[in-house]
This record gives C-alpha cells, sequence and structure tokens, in this order.
C-alpha cells in the first residue's frame, strides 16, 4: 500500500554531530521514510522538532538541493536574510551550492513537524556559524582539519 | 528568500495528455516549485485538485519514484490495494518499476492541497485503466504505437 504508516516507522533523535554541537538537535526527532518506501531517487524525512530544537546546525551543502515543507506548528527558518516563520503550507528550498547556511529552529511552546527533501550529503556541507566542516559528506571535523574530541 | 512565495508563482491546468484522456484533469491546478527555488535534485508540484479533479490517470513509471504530501483537504489514493483516504498529513510513496497504478481522486466538495516530488518522467509511463502509453517519457501513443487524434 502506498499511504505510508507513520507510527510504524521508527522516530529518532541520533546524530553524527560532535558533542559540543549535538545539544541542539537532541531534541530533533525524525523518520526516515524512504526506507519503508521504497524510494531510491531521494530521500524524505519525516521531522518532529520539540519546543527549543534545531533541525541542524545552520549549514549548505555543495552538491545537494534541500527542500522542505512545513506540516504542523511553526519553525523560524534562519538563514543569511533574516528570520523567516515558517507555518504549515509553507515551503522552502535550499538549491546546493548557494553558499546561504540555513536551519529551522521552533522557538514555540509546542512540537512542530515538516517533511525534508534531499539526497544523502555525499558532498562537503558548510556551517558558517561554527568550527565544523563536513568533508566529502563523510564525516565532521573542525575547520583546521582536526579531528572533535569525541567523548 | 528560501521560503517560497507560492502566490507569486504561476498556477497552471496544462496537460499533455491526449483530449480523450485530459477531462479528469482539467481542475487540476499545479505550481511547480523547482525552478523558482533553483532545485535541480528533483521536481516540486503543489497541487491543488478542484472538486472532483484527478491528479493524473492512474499510471506507474518505469524510473521515476514519486512521493506525495497531503496539505490540506481530503483525497482518495486509488492503486491495485484498492481505496486510502488521504488526509492533511499523510504521506504516500510509489517506489519506480512496481506495477502497481495510482491516482489521487478529490471526491469532495472542497479543494484539496498536496505536494509531489519526483524526477521528470523520462522513462516508460503505464496507464493500466486505459488505451495510452508514455514512451520514454516523450509522448503519449496508444498502446498499439498508434497517434491520438489531437484534435
Amino acid at each position: 500500500m502506498p499511504k505510508l504508516d507513520l507510527d510504524a516507522v521508527p522516530q529518532t533523535n541520533a546524530t553524527g554531530y560532535p558533542p559540543e554541537y549535538a545539544s541542539q538537535v537532541q531534541e530533533r526527532w525524525y523518520r526516515r521514510l524512504a526506507p519503508p518506501g521504497r524510494l531510491e531517487d531521494f530521500g524524505v524525512s519525516h521531522v518532529e522538532l520539540k519546543p527549543g530544537a534545531w533541525s541542524a546546525q545552520r549549514h549548505w551543502h555543495e552538491e545537494e538541493d534541500e527542500f522542505v515543507i512545513m506540516l504542523a506548528g511553526e519553525a523560524v527558518l534562519v538563514d543569511d536574510s533574516g528570520r523567516t516563520p515558517m507555518r504549515p503550507g509553507d515551503c522552502a528550498a535550499f538549491p546546493k551550492n548557494d553558499g546561504n547556511g540555513h536551519v529551522l529552529i521552533n522557538e514555540s511552546d509546542k512540537s512542530c513537524f515538516f517533511i525534508a527533501i534531499g539526497r544523502p550529503a555525499a558532498s562537503d556541507c558548510h556551517y558558517p556559524d561554527i568550527d565544523m566542516h563536513l568533508e566529502n559528506g563523510r564525516g565532521f571535523r573542525r575547520k583546521d582539519g582536526s579531528d572533535f574530541d569525541w567523548g
């Protein structure tokens, strides 16, 4: 059946971020929908941001487009152009290599929900606000190439 | 600014279907969001189905995955497994080459809205219920290869 039973898809708050940058995404709970949907062309994440949670550290990808659709609740989209409220039905596009770091932050007192579309990161990802860089989608390093203290 | 101004994106009900199969999609009004969002990895359509309208003729693609997210209103997803109501927040995945033709039909008396994700059709698309076939994504023919009367 093509309709997905979202409740049957495991929700996780896993992150590959080093401990010093992980706290903002600790209450980002997501479901990967491409595996149960048997999709290969793109990834789909169903994301719940609990109050205070961030979608990611503010970032932009060199070679992967991203697209977000708000489903419920409200978040603030922060990028180089400022702060933009995102409400149910709102859509945002993050074209690859545009150099405009973006993040969604739930500043409300209720969970918000959105869908994020994009291919798995296989290129460099840039984090303008913090001392972190993702090289070729393989792993996080400081901007001078040194490793984090993974604790 | 990454947030898209949907009202500024032109809405169209254009279809490449031949006249005899076009009436079901006449009140399918859609906006292509990848061009204004400057996305290349996948296409995004913001679709309004007015009462009675179909998302497409029931079909499946050989080489393109599709994914749908309901935003507002209600539609019925019709596929080989039967009829499934789709309500706001519901998601459905249509993996390439699965042989399961699908369509969303608005049987309600109000418009419904959804987002559809997928790459442009560049492969064969199969229509199990009607005498139509899309060959290599290039154009519609009858199943015996003959042309339609385009009027």
